[in-house]
């Protein structure tokens, strides 16, 4: 089949190039970008005289027809017409010759290939941000169930002081609430048009760009042709925003690996979100928050993978650029697949309250809450430190915990404590103390919650 | 030395985990942000009645006195100490006594580091945005002075369509237009205040976080003490800008290589920014360029390592999290001279106007022109498109170029080609003909000017 | 369907999870390997009397039903069976009842999948140094049949000394056999038995895993069962080979874009390794090269992304480790491909030996030569290279080069210079005064090609 | 200060240039090496008669002293003369004058730096090696110590199958043995000798380059010029060694810090190898392990930082290049201490034997011997495991484990169970029935030991 450039060739393309620089493999997702970018830019070529009303139309028909081709599986694409944008052209010039033929007036791949990306990621970073909503509101739902349930809070997987796990459970939404922000700044800068920046140079042919811009709902004309063709800051951005959210989900993920060994045994996972063993009978994993944590390598990659592709590269399009793709598609693909099943597997864990309890009795979580009694008896805080040090390591070698020594033991140490200092040794007593913003009592988890439910609203 | 810490400890710490876990050979440029943020602790301790008005001089005094000592070299930084924080905390306390031990109220490191670290960015952040807007008025000046000059656009590195010199300057200064739009997002996301969050927790005595976070410059009071003291979204956003920094400056960097070849001979570039070989005599390179483009592998390099340290992480602070620290740095001084470099030398670039204009009638850089010309004319594009290309390889085979060519010529491939066909093959012709918004016409380069200073006027 | 392992489960596994966490899309790939491996554990189950003659030839005979109803694209795989493991497993027990039920004995998917990917890779390997061996060989191909023609040798993308084109293409050749040698110790570690580890622990049964071993051709058996299954140093070495077979790639696709420059114009692509522009008919680009280049970038974020995916997994195999598949399973065909392209397209690219020669001319490439002179009469090399920096500034100034200064003007910079001179400014003079062991004369290239041949025999 | 190569220059270099492109303040680590690589030069370059016994003399002294001087911290490292070659070159003709003048004969630093690194990563990796080698003793050593531990194995971090201690810990030594290997390749392919490459093209003068490369103790001569100053795969090479290193020690920190917990308190860490809180007065963290843990980022971060700025150069110098260094340094530095910390901490920690075989024995760790047991009764292992799959779901629902069922109760299941049954749900009996190659048994741990310190004495 002839090049629709090999005016100036005089061999065919050898079969190994083909095969090796074809796009639509891949590209073929666009589709419906290309097509709705194709619409207005001949509503646009029309509008301005450059092609009939019934040039027009016969585009538009042609057009309809092949995406319905496409949408029920009847369109043939093919590697020698090299991309999406090539295979349906092809296809709407035998449908319709020299109409189709005049569709690629004052338009090049380049700036097709653009406005199709920012089409398609303008529609996929929306729906993840909605996503990110979701999640958000599942981490408040879960939050707001079960927000008295005590666990100690740890450091350096040390248990540290107790707070509520729903405070816990409130720092993962905000987390995502940042990406949530990310997702926005990026849809922002995504939704610009390049269309009309032809191949480099822009267009002696009077074409509107602004009308194009806004048939296709873009937010503003990219001011700059050359710039508009070899720009891929947009598809960085979607890449990085990937790499945060899945950071973030592998720090989940370890959670709730973590809480759900026989060692800490905070959750129950359901057996509908876990798997076994092929060999081992009794085992039941938590397969879901592993590949999730996993994955956060392939999302990585495909940050790193695009930037070194763009290192270096000289002004303007260079082919190089064709492989922004496919690390998008998969990290588009790989973080709203990870968000739909953590969302969906969230609800169904089943929090073991008595052991996060029991468990945060350990450990001598409350010292830091004697440390601060101390100071509120005057005594300046480095010292209280030391003191309550000492404290705890007379318990470790006697074997007891704090809440178990007598006044007579604890006034060893330091005169100014009184029996009021059995109050803030208990959980409720040490949860319940904390009084600054932002901190893990109830009042102001509770506080978090209406922000937060306030900032979803917007 | 005792660490403060060491109360519930039974044996020194081991010489070889000092050495391994002190973070005070780099953190020490903190130094002013952490004496920053204790006076505004201590500010509010003292409001809150939680220390005296005596006390609260003491450590304002001791303080300053530390921060003049560190100022004049004579502070010494012990590494049994750790870090900033200690080694500042014991120092005052030495100064203090007790005053300076109630410092660390309601204050565990876990929220001081942050702070430190978001007061040290924010202020690096503004610097980068304040050099990256002066880069941008450099090309506005190159553009402006160097307007009308034409060169060959590339794409593939292959010549293209004739441009404007300024119109490819511009380029890149919408370029870093974007980057200075990240800048900002990641400085309002910077601009949070952590102070206050304590270990984990919050605190049970009476402190006031929205008035450290005022005192500091703090947009926000960040909502929830376990993210505060976990979250390092603002570094890896900083990181991300400076990745996408160094692409865009190794993009440039790497065209002016090029046009500094004897093969290119684009520009010359000034003796003062290049330097020779120790072997061979006659060389000037351009060192200053490769070094920025080589550069871009660093600062990626500090991206993925901190997304690979935080992946994963458990709730809240690990001291995996301690080597946030040096990558930042290491991105925001390698940015920022870059971007000094770059900045310094551009202006000192001589722009080789005859060559380039030479280059850019070579190629058939107004093929296309010719194939619009056709469109004009009334032929559907994807045939003007294979006439031209059939010309263009006419023309490879005679040796000649298109302007060339006789009428005669011109008709055996359409005998719509009339005698205004010369017009437009010129490389004035061509860039005059450019009519679309955002074109490489001049007035399309002016418009570009007038809105990018503009927007840098805001 | 039933899970095989769904013994102790209560609920059927959720779709979502079903869908997330099955391989079965990509690790069909390893379907021959799977096979290969199950007739190697059932031969040595039958040997070690754990299944009878007639067991061992059902599942003999239904394996290899099951390999041509692959072959022939008429096996159905099932998602709901997760993995190639157990989609030929439950096929196997379909056709053959108990026997097949007994193939799992004393087996694990975890030992499963890792003699399955081990003998995977040790066929893409070895594929690979015989493509790697390829390309070297047309490497000396083409330095043999260009081996004197003279280019100017580059550092810096500044010309620095004239060389033979056949000595700069060797260079290419000595990176390749770095990586063949790379490959071939990476084969080495690959080539190693983990079956009979089962899931972590080994077996009570009388298993022989030199039988199995030996049957599928591994040089080793692993010797621990732990290292066995949670090994994935294997992939990694793949990875990063192909890594640093893309980095090398990439220079070599950088310089064949330079030289198919309007401005270099050493070599002449094919027109059939070339490609259009859909809007600029006179356009003919390096696709297959930039292509080539561009892809580093995918095959560095496979390595990226493995080496995230296993930093801080504790032992034994984790979920996440489903994910060493796809990205080795892209590195090794993308490098493959990219061989096989620039291996076919090397041998077809025209070299402008005229060009190359009139730009080896210019630039002063032989002031090293000079500054030899001056050095064997007697100058300190340090002032011979000042000496001749001089005489080149002063043609910079009067616009000559080297070889047209008169014995005159070269006296008055150094009066040892004589008539001599002359012989070595020229390019062949140059080349052939080259006499260290390495470098670009023509004995030592030709030396350089026996070399390279010898090692290839090996 | 004149620049050693100003001879054609009109301008002095900026000094934003000289600070910029310095390496001096990182390079210096080389001076060892830079000046052993002067000695051996000058003994060639009299040898060959190029600088007679006098001259020779002189260098030789001159290059003395300054290795003295910068020894004792005397020698003024200047950033005007750029690097450690320049440095030392300049101080040298200072000493020696026109003697001094003669050492660049013949030399460029292209090949002079890369001669530097070589010797320079020679010699670490050497010591790497060694270090790589202590730390399997240690493994070895601890696994002696400790051999008939039983713990839970893991996988998917779920309690899998009993297993000894020792044999977890040596599955650790034998992924270290890796890393061993790795490094000996990548030193064998480290020491080749770039020596008398010079700039690009070789010399024309009579050196020797089989000399100088014997009397560095290199094993071979890189055979092409220009591959010699271009080449870089040695410090990628290493780059790798040092990722996967860290990879390994990534686990391994992950596990101490989990067993470290409260949850599993598998062991005990030394005092000496913790830290404390600055506010909470109880905590002890694993701060060692979370650094180590940690700095993976960093250490994958150097990889794709060189291989990054690698990508896209065209042959063969280029200034890019001098980004080679402080990744290297930084990851040679990193993984060296990283392995000595955990060297000298590994023997301190405590294993707590009773703690770790109280866990061995919930979750059903014998579940896969009870299946074996069947599948010795005569049972298709896919049955036997649905039949201990079904019996684990009747303990978890009746609150019991394995053991503690009646034969009546198994017989419910299946009628093969024996009274024998209960030999193989201890702890002790599943681990004797190991009797694979590789296994968890005593026997089989004991000949890995052998195995691996008969490796080790090779």
């Amino acid at each position: 089949m002839k090049k629709p450039w090999s005016g100036r060739f005089q061999e065919k393309t050898a079969k190994t190039l083909e095969e090796f620089s074809q796009s639509i493999s891949f590209d073929q997702r666009l589709w419906k970008e290309d097509i709705e970018g194709s619409i207005a830019h001949a509503k646009m070529l029309n509008k301005q005289g450059i092609i009939d009303d019934n040039e027009f139309n016969q585009i538009l028909k042609g057009l309809k027809e092949i995406a319905e081709e496409i949408e029920q599986g009847k369109f043939i694409f093919k590697v020698e017409l090299e991309d999406i944008h090539m295979n349906i052209e092809k296809a709407l010039i035998e449908k319709t010759g020299s109409a189709g033929a005049k569709l690629h007036t004052a338009r090049s791949r380049n700036d097709q290939v653009a406005t199709d990306l920012r089409l398609f990621l303008r529609k996929r970073v929306s729906e993840l941000i909605e996503q990110v909503t979701e999640l958000e509101k599942t981490f408040l739902a879960i939050a707001e169930k079960n927000i008295d349930i005590i666990m100690p809070g740890y450091t350096h997987l040390q248990k540290a002081q107790p707070v509520l796990l729903s405070h816990h459970i409130l720092a993962y939404a905000w987390m995502f609430e940042r990406d949530r922000q990310r997702l926005k700044e990026t849809l922002k800068r995504t939704n610009q048009s390049p269309l009309g920046a032809c191949a480099i140079a822009g267009s002696s042919l009077p074409i509107d760009r602004e009308f194009t811009a806004k048939e296709l709902g873009f937010d503003e004309v990219i001011p700059n042709s050359m710039d508009a063709v070899s720009d891929r800051d947009f598809v960085c951005d979607v890449l990085y925003c990937g790499a945060m959210l899945m950071m973030h989900l592998s720090r989940l993920a370890e959670e709730i690996i973590l809480w759900a060994t026989d060692e800490f045994k905070y959750i129950e996972l359901p057996d509908r979100f876990s798997t076994g063993s092929s060999m081992m009978p009794q085992k039941k994993n938590p397969d879901a928050t592993e590949l999730i944590r996993g994955k956060s390598g392939r999302v990585y990659g495909n940050l790193i993978s695009l930037l070194t592709t763009l290192k270096g590269l000289p002004l303007t399009y260079n082919r190089d650029i064709q492989e922004d793709k496919e690390s998008v598609f998969d990290t588009i693909d790989t973080v709203s697949m990870c968000i739909k099943v953590i969302n969906e597997m969230l609800p169904q864990i089943k929090f073991n309250k008595e052991k996060m309890e029991i468990s945060a009795k350990q450990g001598f979580t409350t010292a830091t809450d004697l440390a601060e009694y101390l100071v509120k008896k005057g005594i300046p805080f480095r010292n209280a430190h030391e003191i309550t040090g000492k404290i705890v390591l007379y318990c470790l070698k006697k074997g007891s915990n704090l809440a178990e020594l007598s006044i007579d033991e604890f006034k060893k140490f330091s005169e100014v404590i009184e029996i009021d200092v059995y109050e803030i040794l208990t959980l409720e007593g040490s949860i319940a103390s904390k009084i600054s913003y932002g901190s893990t009592s109830l009042n102001s988890v509770m506080e978090q919650i209406k922000l937060l439910k306030n900032i979803l609203k917007e």
